[in-house]
This record gives structure tokens, C-alpha cells and sequence, in this order.
């Protein structure tokens, strides 16, 4: 506390990440990286924006990437608004389209980041319990709120909802944006950018950091009709006039290009889920069905904490997060298959 | 305008940044990009990082940068707060420290991203303006007031104050937070931050796009007593986890650890800007005592306009502002000793 300090800034209660370890040796299934890195294709671009027009500033929209993005899913470049990372496009979006006199809905277990928002925009939020078997239910949605955001699949679950729920909700809410958040839909959820045509009501966000390998260059990006991306440009605009480098444009289009190494590696990735799956089913795990690049799991006879603590001794990093229904989940990141066998063999240690 | 925006949304008038345009045989004065780009050793650093890695997220609070940047100077890392561009470091110092309910004070011809960062967190500010020979004159500054932002030296004159005023004025305010902006501090000015130990008060805010010629890497950083950057951290962790990326951080790094390609091309650039200053004045024309890499300077005979437009004609571009008494000045990126000798060229043909 200081008294220089602006008064919204001792109301902030900052997102925590997973850890960065220092030491490499570290087996680290704690941030849903990909385990195969960028496509080769990508890092040959990046090297070859490595030169002294970096002492330019960058194309200020990131018209480039804007345009690839728009031309595989139908759309026009201004229906794809870009940022530093999906967690600063998630940040305007809360600033531009989710702060309304009405509570905005979300999940209460999901994104841990979108209470944070709130409080730093300073916008109402109403937590909507999953069901039982810790799904989504878009019916529970059917109340008076201001606007709605849902990952899909959701995190730290990894349970995704069907395009058609998905439809229901946004179609429910005629009046209220809704954000999906497919930061992890490539793994095999549905993506609702078919329904952007037909919704003025929706924004679909997702990111480079997951399936396109690419978390440490920090690229993300969101797609909806015009009037709702003019408002995060007008954000944007009134907060940094060059979000995206020149080297993470350069990447993220090349990246974005490379279809075919995108594919084989989110199938490699999809595999080595259920392999894994199947191998904590066997020690006895309840593992929820994810559609993400990460599994949700806990054992009967172990506490989150207990396996937590564990696992590090044995240099294997995983995410656990607070919280009476989910403190004995462990969050695990697919790795490699041998990443993913050196985790069971110290599961099975423990 | 739509039903969807926040209202927040509606009431922005965003930052327009000098154009950047697609046809690269203009000549680029108009946004003081550094004609010499950035040392060879970031470049090298650059490319080295450039590799699988990037599928792991980056240090989340640049440490290895904010190392490196509080060595030179003396400070402790914590006393060092890295973003993705000053223009982000400055939007969170807005958010984070000069929101109070008495009015922020800035010049009123000054860096004109002020009143927008302003606009967009509800700041209410009141402009000082400068004295009749478009200086600062820090008297004018003893009044009742929230906060104050400075840029030295100011932009777009690109006159600076010496240390002792600023000193003075920091002094004046002990429990209001001053904001030094230095964004062209190396071009000849002094910097504040030797007064961080004594002031708790300030925060001085720097650049890597002007001196070190990296624009297009997107990096910018903060200085201040422990307190003053922990207000920056807390809003930069419920905004981004992760502002800077592997690259910007490998080549901000190497870029800083060159000091003697950053003295020598600041160097040359000074000179260039002493060359330009007498030819232009050659031409009739009444330019500002500059500190920056750039010149602020109007013909008596011409308009800005008119100016504006016949040197657009001839393929080089200038920046010009609106209001009242800078409406006639052209602000004038210093380019290597070729760019500035077309334009004199131009403008004798004018």
C-alpha cells in the first residue's frame, strides 16, 4: 500500500501464472505448452524479420495477420482483431464489450483470469455453478445479466460444449454479447466462428500459445462482426498503438500458413491425451473427458496437494488449483509420450 | 455505436499514430524511428531465440531485462518495470498511479496520447499550458493536483529541462506522484533517474524504440522506488501475465548491453539533427532548441499544411499537429545525413 498508489490499485487481486521454472530439466506439464514447439515455417520468418527494419515501428493493426485469419474462416480482416497474447485481447474485451449495468455471467470454475478483469475494470460478475458432473449447462444461463463469457472447451475441465449448446446460448441472449473463449478449442471442440455471420452478439477468441505452439511469442486474436471489433479497436487504440511486434506478426502469419504441421501435431497431441487418459484410468484416476490439451484428474485416495508435492519432488510440474470442488484435481498438461510415461511411472511411485 | 459497447467504449478518442505506410521508397520522418536500427549483438540475440523454445511461455516479469536495466543504473530489479512499449508502461501508469481525485496535471502541448490514456480510466486532468517561448516552466506547476506527467525533454518541441528543474519540481510535489516520460531522453538531455533513491515520488518511464532503434520490437520500461513499480506490477498481472515475449526479451537484453553502438549512433544522430537545425534555418525557417531526434520547427511564410502536403508530394513524409499555436510546425524525425539533405533539398525547392 502507498499513497501514490491510484485507489483501484488496492482493490486488485493479480492473476497468479503457472510457474516459469529457471532449471530446464524439469518435466513441465503446468501451462498446457505444446510439447512439439512452432512449425518450422514460423521460425524461418521470424528469422528473417531479424533485421534492421525493426527499427520501424510495426503495421499498427496487424493488417497481415488479420487478413490470413479472416480468409480461412469467410471473414473480413476488420472481423479479426489481433493482440499481445489472447490475455490482452481477453483484457480489452472486458473493458469494451463485457462492463454493463447487468452482472456479467461466467462459469465458477473456469478461466481464474476473468475475476481478475473484473475487478481491474471494475465490472459486476455472477458466478454460474457447473452441474454435477462439473459440465455447463447453457439452461442455467437463462437469467437477466449484462453479458456472458464461457471458455470451450472450458478450463481447467477441458469439457467442451457441442457447436449446437453453444448456438442455444448465443441465440438465447440477442441482446447481450457473448465471448466464447476457445483458447483450447483445436483439440478437438467445435468452434462457434461459423455462427459469427448470423451473431451480432458473438466474439470467438482464441490464441497461438496452444495448438500453434507458440506461447512464448505471445499472439492472440478475436473474431465477431464489425461493430464489436471496432470496440476493442477503440480500446486499443486508446492504449497502445503497436500491440503486436514486428517478429510476432511475422510468426504468427507464417505459423498460421502452416496448416499441415498444425494438424499433425494437434493429432499427435490428441493421441498422446487419451494414451494418457487411459494410463491414470488404470492407477485409479477420475479423469474428466477433455477436449483440451490437458487432462482433469484426481484420485480417491490422494489429496490435490499431496500429489502436487509429490510429483515436484520427482521434477514433474503440474497445476492444481484452489477450490472446494476442484483443490483435488491436478491439471496436467499432454507432453511428449515419454513426458507423459515418466508422469505415469511417478504416479505410480506415489 | 452499438448496444453491445461498454459505455466506457463511446466516450474514447483513440491515439492516431503517425502513418505507416506500405510503400517503403518514401522517406520516414514522420514517427522519429532511428535511421540506424538496432545493434548488431540484439539482432544476433534475436535470431538465437528464435528456436523451439517459443512454445514455452516467457519470464512473466522480464527478469533478466529488468536486470540488466538496473545494474546501469544502480537500482534493484524490483525497481524496474518492463512492458511491451513505453505506450503500455504508460497505460498501466495511468491506471496505476495518476488516477486521484484531484486533476493530473501535463503541459498542454505535450505528448498527445495523454488526454486519450486519460479518457480511457476516467482521469480527470488539467493542462498547464507552456510559456511563450513554448517552454515548460515548472512554476507553473505549484498548484493543487492529483499527479503530474512530463515528457523530457517535451514532445513535440523536443526542448528539455535541466535536471535541477526537474528535480525542483519532483521536490515541489512530495506527495504526488511525478511522472518523468524520457522516451527521447537519450538524444541529449539528462535523466532523472538518479534522483529515484532520494524521490519516492518518481517514476521515470523510458524507451527502446528511439535511441536503440528498436521500435519494432515493442519494449519500454519504468523506473521507480519499490512501491511505485509494485502499483505497475499488480495492474500489469490482472492485465497480461506475460507483456513481453522470448524475442523482445533476448534482443531488449543484448540491445542494452551494447553501449557502444547505442553512444556512437546516438552520436552521429545528434549531429545530424545540429546539421539539419542550421540548414533549416538556412531556409528561413524558426526551429526549437531540440534534445530529441527530432526537430520542431515552421516557416513564417508557409503553412504546416501546405508544408505538410508538398513534402508528401515528393515522397517524404513529416508529422504535423493540430492546435492553435503547433498547427504551423512540422515535427521532423532526424535521418541519416542523405534523408536530411533530400528534404532541405525539397524544401528549398518549396
Amino acid at each position: 500500500m502507498s499513497q501514490f498508489w491510484s485507489p483501484i490499485v488496492r482493490t486488485l487481486t493479480p492473476y497468479v501464472a503457472g510457474e516459469q521454472p529457471a532449471i530446464s530439466t524439469l518435466i513441465k506439464l503446468n501451462t498446457n505448452e505444446n510439447p512439439y514447439g512452432p512449425s518450422p515455417h514460423a521460425l524461418a520468418a521470424m528469422r528473417e524479420a531479424v533485421e534492421d527494419g525493426l527499427r520501424l515501428y510495426p503495421d499498427p493493426s496487424g493488417l497481415p495477420l488479420r487478413t490470413v485469419i479472416a480468409e480461412t474462416h469467410g471473414l473480413e480482416p476488420d472481423q479479426v482483431f489481433v493482440g499481445n497474447g489472447s490475455d490482452e485481447v481477453l483484457a480489452h474485451t472486458f473493458q469494451a464489450l463485457l462492463n454493463h449495468d447487468k452482472p456479467l455471467l461466467f462459469p465458477d470454475i473456469s478461466y481464474s483470469f476473468y475475476p481478475t478483469y473484473c475487478r481491474l475494470y471494475g465490472i459486476a460478475y455472477r458466478n454460474v455453478p457447473l452441474d454435477e458432473v462439473m459440465r455447463v449447462n447453457i439452461a442455467d444461463y437463462r437469467q437477466d445479466c449484462g453479458a456472458i463469457i464461457l471458455p470451450n472447451p472450458n478450463a481447467p475441465t477441458g469439457i467442451a460444449l457441442p457447436l449446437g449448446e453453444i448456438e442455444t446460448l448465443v441465440r438465447d441472449h440477442p441482446d447481450q454479447v457473448v465471448v466464447i473463449d476457445e483458447a483450447y478449442v483445436d483439440f478437438g471442440a467445435e468452434s462457434a466462428v461459423s455462427l459469427i455471420k448470423t451473431c451480432p452478439n458473438l466474439l470467438v477468441v482464441q490464441t497461438f500459445s496452444k495448438s500453434r505452439g507458440l506461447a512464448g511469442l505471445r499472439v492472440g486474436f478475436a473474431m465477431g462482426q464489425r461493430h464489436l471489433i471496432e470496440a476493442l479497436e477503440r480500446v486499443k487504440d486508446s492504449f497502445n498503438s503497436y500491440p503486436l511486434d514486428r517478429l510476432a506478426l511475422a510468426g504468427a502469419v507464417a505459423s498460421w500458413q502452416d496448416r499441415d504441421w498444425f494438424e499433425r501435431h494437434r493429432d499427435l497431441l490428441m493421441n498422446s491425451r487419451e494414451r494418457l487418459a487411459i494410463g491414470l484410468r488404470d492407477l485409479g484416476f477420475q479423469v474428466l473427458p477433455s477436449s483440451a490439451n490437458f487432462v482433469f484428474a484426481r484420485h480417491p485416495d490422494k489429496s490435490g496437494m499431496e500429489l502436487l508435492h509429490a510429483l515436484r519432488e520427482r521434477s514433474i510440474l503440474v497445476r492444481r488449483f484452489a477450490g472446494e470442488r476442484i483443490e483435488n484435481y491436478l491439471r496436467i498438461s499432454i507432453g511428449t509420450d515419454a513426458e507423459c510415461d515418466k508422469l505415469l511411472a511417478a504416479l505410480a511411485e506415489i
